[in-house]
Order: C-alpha cells, then structure tokens, then sequence
C-alpha cells in the first residue's frame, strides 16, 4: 500500500477479509493464476543421484541398520530436493535402493500403493507375491501389485540392491493408503516363478484366464526378453531411441494401474528429439553412459545412477557409450484420467547449466 | 535418548543420516508407518459451512470485488482448517461458492481440471461452454469439463449464487495444470442448450454419435429430470436413501472422468447404514434439514449448507424434513485406479461431539 | 468342352475331382470368387409390407389360432421372397407383427435370440420380462434380452399388434439357440415398469448400478421420451432426417448386443443423402408417408408398413409428410465383430422399378 | 387328417395359410420349436480328415492345377457332409489345405473375411501381410487379418502344406463379404518379420504403440515360443490338457475378433472332463496321436489329421502318446455377442461308434 493511512474501502475490504478467513472461506481472486498456472509448474527439479553415493551408502546401512518390523524395508528414498524435505522423487513418484544382505530377509506385508523392483547388482534373491516365488537377476523387473502380499529372501551370500518405484506420493494424496503386515515373518511359498510360466508367453495365455485384473497377472518380466525385444525394436527404428512399455498380458494396458514402466535403448552419439509430456519419470540406468538434458540442465550419466524428469519438463538423451534407460512415469494413471498430454518440439534446448550435487 | 552420552554406534548413525541426508536421499524404516498406515489418515476434517454465512459474506463480495480478468471469478471457496491453510475442502476436492450480480460476466477461459456448477439461487444465468450457452436454475448441474472453453454471463436483474465443485487440488497434486484465458472475454455463442437437445434424451442418443470422448458430451442435466428420477428411485427402493450418479449418456460412466456427481434423497426419519469409502465427498444440502454424523461429529444441516466428508470417514445421514443432498466426490477417479473400496458397518458410531465452527 | 473327346487331361481332373469329392472336401479354386465377391451380394430383396394386409391377416389369424404352448405367439413373420421360403425378414433379421386378442395372454418362455416390440396399434397390454410388468403403448420400444423370461398379456378389451424384431437369423446360424419354457404360462409379476423407474432417467442412473451387463436393463423406452427427442435432434440438424439410437444406459451402448434399434424422423419434401452399409435393416413406418428408394427398387409407404433394407444396398428415404420410421438392423453386432462399413454417395441413385407386390 | 372331408374350419384355415403365403408372410406357430429348439442342433456332424488323404490329393493337385489369378490359391477346403454340399467345416468355420509348390506364388489379394494359416508341413516359404513377409515353419500361425493384403510365396524348393482358417461361413451369413485382388500379382516387400521384432515380446509393446486395432499387430506366432509356453503351462496344471489362446498382444483379446485360434498339449493316457461349448472347432493334430469322442462318435487321430467338432457338441480328448492339438473356433465372435456358453458334465459319455468316414 501507497499510503499509511487506510482508505475506507481498504478498511472495508481488510474486514471482509477476515470475516471471510474467520468463516473456513478463502478468495479465488486473489490466487486464481497461482492456482492455475498456465503450465504445470512442479516444485520437483530435475535431480541426479550417482551410484556410487548410493551403493556406498547402502552398504553402510546394511551394516547398520537391521531389518525389522515395523521399519519394514532397508531402503534408501530418493528425496528430490524441491519438494521440502519429502522422501519422494517427484512429487507423484517414489524411487528408492534397497539393500538386502547375504541370507536377509524382508518381512512380509501388503499396502495399496503399488511397487515395482528393478534389480541393479546381485542375484540370489526373490520376491514372494502371494505365494509366488519371483527370482530376481539384474535387469528383471518384478512387481508387487496394490494389496499382493510380498516379501523379499537374498538367498545367495551377497548382497543384492535394486530399485524400488511405487505411486505412494500419488496414493497418499489420494488418501487411499491401506498397509497390513503379514501375520508371519515369511508368506508360505506355494510355487516359484509360477506368474512366468502361466503368463510369460508371447501373445499367448492360458485359454481358462479371462477377466483382467487391474494388474498385471505376469509378475516378473525378465531381462533377456527385455534386452532381445529392445534390439528387434531398434532394428525396425531409425530413431535415435527405442522405447518398451511393460503391460499387462492380459489387457495390454500398463502392468500396473498407476505406474508406467518403460525400457529405452539409445543409440550412441544421437541425440533424442526433445519432448515435454504431463507426469514426471525416475529414471535409473542400467547401461552404459551419457546425458540428458532436462529443463536446460545437463545431467551426466552412468550405469546405477537415477535421475528424475519432472512433469512437463523439456527433456533430450544421448549416449556416449549404448545405453538402457529404466524409467517409471505416472502415465497411465494420467491417461486413465484424461489429464495426459505431450508434445514433441522442433529445436534442441539450450544448456542452462551442468548439474550440481548440493 | 537416554543417556547424554553417546555410544560409537549412536555416533555412526548420526554420521550415516547426515550423510543420506546430504546425499538428499532418506531411510524409509525411521517414517514406514507414517507413509504407510493401516487405513487412511486424511488431515481434511468433517466440517460444515452453514448458507447463512455464505451467502452473506458472498453478496458483501459481490459488493466489494469487481469481477476481472486475472481474478476472473468471484468465488469463496471451502477452505478446510485441516488443511493448513489450503483453499480446499478435502485433499483432492475443491468446493466453493460463485455469486455472480445482476447483468454480471466472468470472462472466458479454459483449464485443465474439470468442474461442475451445481445452482443454489438465482436464474436467467448461462454457462457457455464451448460455444454452447447453457441456462442454469436452481437444482441444474452444468459441467464444465477440462479444457473446455467456458464463461458465465447473469442476465437476469438478480444475483445468482451456485457451487462451483472442482478436482482442482488432484490435478494440482499430479502437476497437470492447464490453464489459457481466452482472446475474448465472452465466447460467441453458437447455440444455447443445444447439447441438452442432442443428448437429454432417455437412453436414446443422436445415432451419428460414435467414440465416447473421456467427458460428457451433455453439459446441463435438469432439476426436475433429478427430481423426478430421484421419487422414481426412492419409489422402487426400501432404503432410507436414494442416489443418482450423473454419467455420460455415451458411456455410461461418470460424467467428468475425474469427479463424482451425485442426487441423494433422503426418507425424513429414518438413518442411512454406516458406510466407509475410500475418497472423500463435498455435500451441497439443496432442500431440506437433517443431520449427518461423520467420523463421531455430528453435523446439522439445512438447505443451502456444505459440508465435507473425509476419506475412509464413516458416514450416516438423517433427514428430518425431506432432503435432498448434492455431492462431488473422487470415486470415479479412485475406480479408474483400482484404488476404490467401500464398506458398510453393521453398528451405528457413536456421536463424539457435536460440530461447532470455530 | 468343346469336343466331345475328353483329353487325357480332362480325365485325369475328373478323377480327381471325383476323389476329392469322396474324401469330403473341395476346391477352392472353382468357386472362390462366388464365395468372395466384390462386394456383398445377399439374397434378400428390397421389400416392402403393407399395413392393410398384415392388419387383415392378423385380424383373421386372431379368430381362427389360439395361442398355446407349442406354437407360444399369434405371429406373422416377414418372409423375404429372396430367402427361398424361409420366414426372415433379411438373412440375418427377423421381423414379425403380434397380435393378441382382447384379455389374451402369450405364455412365458426364454430364448438366446434377442427380441423387442414395438408397439403398432392398441394400447393396455405389458410385456413381463424378468418378473417386471412393462406397459405398452403405440411408439413404444419394448426389450425382452437374450435368455431373459418374458409373457405378453393383453389386459385391455381391443386387440393389440405390436412389431417384433429378432435377431434369430443370426444367432441359428451361429448353432447359438437355447430355449426353454416356462414351468408356468405366466410369470409372477414382481412389479410394473420397474426397470423405467430405475434407468429411465436422462443420463442419471442410480449410484449402486455397477457392471454393465451386455444388454440394456431398462427395459421399456417410451414414445413420448423418443418423440420429444427426435424433435430436439431435428431442430439442431440441417440435415433432412434426425436418427436415434436406443442404447443401454449403463453403457451406452446398443440396448442388445445383437441387435441395434433406431427411430429417424423426415423433414417433408427432402430427400435423405443416399448411403449404403453393411448390414441389413427392417424398417416399420410408425407416422407418415413417404418413398424409400432401395438398391433402385422404390418403395412408397404409409403408417404401419414394413419394409427391408438388404447389407449394401444403397438407400434414399423422402417423406411425403413428417414420418417417423423405426428400424432395427444389425450393426451393432457388426460394429463388435469390426465387420461395419458405411458409405455416403454423391449421387442419388436412379429408380429402376416401382415396387410391386407378388 | 382324420377324414377326407374337410371341415369348414379346416377349409377357412387353408385359405387363411395360401392368403398368409401369397403376402409373403409366414405363420410362427406352425414352427416355433423347429426354429428355436431347446438346445442348438447344428447339422454339422464330427467329422475327421485323414492326412494320408488330404497330402496325397494335395500333391495331386499340385500337379494338376495351376495357381491363377480368379482361383487365386490351391486349397481343398474340409467339407462336412452335414452341411448339404457346402465347402465348409463347419455352419461358422472353414478350414482347408493349401499347397504351395517349390517356387510357386500365391497372388495378392485382400478380403473382409479373417484368415489364419497354421504351418503343417515344409519351410521355407512366406506370407507377405500389408508388407510384412512372415517366414512360416512348421508350428508357426501366420494372421491375414481382415481386409490385410497378403500373398504367399514358396521360396523353397520343396512343397509346402498348411492348414487355413477362416470365419467366412460367417462374414457370408452376415452379408459382409468384400474381396479385391491386388493390382500387382505380388504386394512390394517392405520388411520381414518386421510385426515379430515390433510386437513379439513377452508382455512388452513398443511405448509408442497407443490404439489397439480390432486385430492382433503381431501377425506370426512361433512354434517354438508356444511350445515352451505349452510346457510352462501343463508344468503348472494338474490337468490332463493344457491350453494357449494367441491373442492381440494389445488388448490381451483374441488374435482376430471373429476367429479364435488355440493350442492344447494332452498329457498321455488322461482323458479330459466332458465339456460342451456354443460354438463348433476345427482341430488340426500338429503332434502326436490319440482319440476324441464328440457326441458319442468317436475320433482316431494322428498328426496331420484335422476333425470337427460341432456347436454345443460334448467333447473329449485322450492321447496315445503325447498330442499338441491346434483349433480353431469361433468364440472370440461369441464372447462379444454374450452368446457363449460352457459346460462341464461330471460323467464322461459313451461311446455310440468309432467314426467311418464315407
């Protein structure tokens, strides 16, 4: 205000004000366009984490920390900075490592977001989801579907970590967060590997499987098929890049309904075109080495490292050495919803700057 | 911690979460159970904002705040002190009140989350959307769907009031905010209810009608269609409650992909089942007097009154004059992910408290 | 053959074709383009039925055919002389006239084939389907789905004839017929137009209604609901006929799977774009006067004519006064089966014949 | 009739049926349980083919017929002596043998009708589909999806035979045939195997991939691929009978919407529960030898041999030594229509006779 001295109709509209805020009300006029900004204006910011930071601090919580109930899991979360101090990766997405020990176990429970575990190093270990014993290798992708009973064994005597993607920060917001611990320490194992047999044809299924669930039945995808599909994909494309998506055998919609999962192969010294769509992604790399431009800032990479494309950021990838990008996103949630868009532009960004760890 | 005195593996640990923190990740097994607890935490409370209020403080608005662009609406929303101070009446609903004068507009614009105005007070105003002015009188719900064009205009020599119900706060939270104001402030208007005429029919749609878009092609659904749908319903039911959904006549499914359109009515009398869902609902009482409990508060109402029922609440509702209740919920959105679940309670809750506003 | 000396060769494929025969097979290669030709070429014939007729043939068989068990229904079905005496409409359509007496009663049955009525002349009877006594009065729309029970009585003291339309050609040759009488002649009636009082709204339906099933559960769309919205339809068009589809509330899709029903209201004096499609139409004159002028064939009709649209053939409607035709035809199977075509031709078509009855 | 003097009424009904006639009408009552009897009785009849037979007249004609431009491919199509001189398997199916001389084409063509070619015998030859030549082994399927060009090339020089399928009894009964030859003999070749390396992976699709068509965009399923997803599966069952459905890696739907395809492996020495399904198959013995009993007819089978199995017909398989069945049928086109039914029976029947063909 200009003037110390309050016109009558300040006064008047201080009082308004008050009663209006005395009343659980609130004035749209006066925050409409930071309400709704003509663009998506996410606080996440496009972040890296390298491996090594990661591992070493993995290691050092498995001597550390033990896994117990009630802590559940030894998991170390993604905690982008612009989202203050929430242990989340974007503001929709949860990206984490976790670190199971030589002959640990993780104790079993259900909760309504759903998971996915990509594993980075190690084998020798599975997840059980109801019942179903899902051995784990580096590059597989298991899921642990909303309210599916999961535990994890590291059967072998190293250590084994992989990359935990889950919808909670969605699923939180949604205020639809269910959890229950298992009454016992372990689910009793009834079969092992048994989603793969039943449902890991190719465009095949049991002739008796007919009302799709909202999830994928096939738990675990396995990374010699990944890896053939995503060389047979290239070979068919003059694109700098060759991008799978996981779906559901049964329904061909995304193996999860809330959380995307997609396997890209970049060829190396191409540069992606750049590309802006709604929903963030976590990336994690499982080969090879390269950058990504995200929002002008250049993020350089390699293999173990994640990083994170916020919604509706402008984002390029080019591989100094062959490159296989996992990455979770919230399409098909936004998609389901009508609230997808994306767009492909015609000129590279311009690097505002080389990505700083804090 | 107990003594003053650190041990060495106290030290580490310090030492190892400053480093995780520093390395801007975090421990997921120090806050498991707060991101994940057994049912649905939702910090919205039950609360209630009686018409009297609002509409008084609405017409003291209506005398204060000029309608213009960039405030563009003249509207008091549900502001839920559970919230911490966020202009919204639950995690992922946005509710409030719209009061436009007499020979009033609010000029022209489009975004991306989807709303609904359901009209308290007043006629001789229209909503035209996408070309298509649509009359609005009390008991009419208009649907303005994402990314349709839309702007009102009074022109009438009275004020009129309505709920404006939005999916605002679940957009804002998945980061897919859109918003353009339109080159004009009105729209030309190429037809007036014309989409009531192509597609009000009973179960009979224009044959040349084809690919369901996400939102429903019909705009206005008609108080007395409601009403008379609701004595048909509640003629055929021995339920203390009838409800209608509002759907898209091409689908059959909800008319906004996002938002939850419902009619109650309620028999004077007699008290509804206990029922829990997942989600929660913003209530416009059109008609009528009653009372609802909600999670043991006791809320009283009467025509024109709003009141909120979080997530997971339990719900009961009593009329004593015959009711009518309008409600905005997140079940469509929730359903579409698989993340919906409802229950009924064998026993009536207890009433902890009555509610009284602050 | 030329000569009546067979070659060696001519021998030698007599034989064969002779062995071929005996082993239960055949040649393609002799009859493929008869199997294939360019486009549809049915058997059915541009048809058409005079009401005068079909009223006077019902009136006689309704004094000299009782209904009973056995024969179940007072029926005259349409037989298209292109179909060598077999009594459907079209190959793939059934369509009939029902008469019932003053007081009479048609037994309860259930069969696969999919049924509606559409009511000529008279009014006081129902149809009970499923235990839910619809009333039925002339423009009326009728369902009794697949393998759902249904009795017809006449409950009036006039005489009633109504329009039945099946999908029986159909479903016999899909080896798909299950029928079964009912241990009584009539079912229990379990309420009246129940199922109007529950899905009759216009695009509200009843918040409990959850999983489509494949066929509409309103079971009754009234004239006076059609007749508004073929009003409302026309006054947006600027075409010279309005079209309607009768659809499942819940789904909105067709209201039987096998069978679409459609209502189009003419302008006077205007002549409809010709347009060809796959799949045949029957076509009942509710209102008016006009000529159709089908594959070159012109047929001119009045209120209560029937006349048939065989697959492909290429059909222009112009009314004489305003008319108001019913139709049921069999796109919305095609549709499913990913079978549907449709056409619009630039020129109209020249008549070759006026349409003369045997 | 008792007695040689008519009756009047006898005399007045006899008018009333030649009136009824002459209109081209026809009464229902004379023939209502004849249309719609209690269960489906399809003429078809269990039927079996010899291969010894149908390879020998195949070489036969090899010898003796050309493959021209109007006949179009070498195929004997399997008659079934039910069906009163028709070249089809089946009311709804037709199955067949084509036989493709070292070097020989098969021209260009496309059809409404869906195909299916399922390899018996020789390689070394393809089929090229919309441009895409798949390589066909035998085992292998090869979809000519509707109205997808293809043609078929032996670049081998040693024959090859393989089974074709079709829903063309039904397209016919349907009025929905449309056929056009390619204006070349042979479509240009674009790519090869391209469907394979884009969409043959397991439960992975390539992320640009949005809209499923009505049919699968996969167009070659490999024997190996089904094999070991055969064993994977009977290693999970504890049935006597394990069987695949290929579907539309998209939609997790059937390969074609009209055509379902499977693949069963029997266990030797168990029989299969009695089942009874709406909808006729054509088996086709890939591998092994064994017997099937199909209303009381029963069926001695070995590799090559193709039976039939009518509409609603109880079936049951039992092998001699270990048996890889491949059918097809039409309950893809059934499911969509809601028409299917199926039935276990709990006794297994009787044998009535061992099948003699003619």
């Amino acid at each position: 205000m200009a003037s110390v001295i309050a016109t009558d109709r300040e006064r008047e509209l201080a009082r308004f004000y008050a009663d209006v805020a005395a009343a659980d009300l609130q004035p749209l006029w006066t925050q409409t366009r930071n309400l709704m900004p003509n663009e998506p204006t996410p606080v996440a910011r496009p972040w890296l984490w390298k491996w090594q930071d990661v591992r070493r601090l993995c290691e050092r919580a498995g001597r550390l920390v033990p896994i117990e109930r009630g802590g559940e899991r030894r998991v170390l979360s993604l905690s982008n900075p612009g989202l203050g101090g929430l242990p989340f990766a974007t503001s929709t997405l949860w990206g984490a490592f976790q670190y199971l020990g030589a002959g640990e176990s993780a104790p079993a429970h259900r909760h309504s977001p759903g998971a996915i575990r990509f594993v980075i190093e190690g084998e020798g270990a599975w997840t059980t989801v109801d019942g179903d014993a899902c051995d784990m290798r580096p590059g597989d992708l298991v899921l642990t579907p909303s309210w599916c009973w999961h535990d994890h064994k590291n059967g072998s005597d190293q250590p084994m970590i992989w990359f935990d993607g889950l919808d909670m920060p969605t699923v939180i917001a949604l205020d639809a967060v269910f959890f229950e611990p298992h009454p016992d320490a372990a689910q009793a194992v009834s079969g092992r590997n048994v989603s793969e047999r039943l449902y890991g044809g190719r465009a095949t299924i049991p002739a008796a499987a007919r009302h799709p669930a909202p999830h994928s039945p096939l738990l675990v995808y396995r990374w010699q098929d990944t890896d053939a599909s995503l060389a047979a994909l290239l070979a068919e494309s003059r694109e700098p890049m060759a991008t799978l998506r996981y779906v559901n055998p049964l329904s061909g919609e995304a193996a999860l309904p809330t959380l995307g999962c997609e396997m890209a192969r970049l060829v190396v010294g191409k540069r992606t075109r750049p590309v802006r769509k709604v929903g963030s992604s976590v990336y994690v790399v499982f080969r090879g080495r390269g950058v990504s431009v995200v929002d002008g800032v250049e993020l350089e990479w390699a293999a173990g490292d994640s990083f994170v494309v916020p919604s509706w950021a402008v984002v390029e990838h080019q591989a100094a050495e062959r490159a296989d990008l996992f990455a979770i996103d919230d399409r098909p949630l936004l998609e389901r919803l009508a609230l997808f868009r994306e767009v492909q532009l015609d000129e590279p960004q311009k690097v505002r700057e080389r990505f700083q760890p804090r």
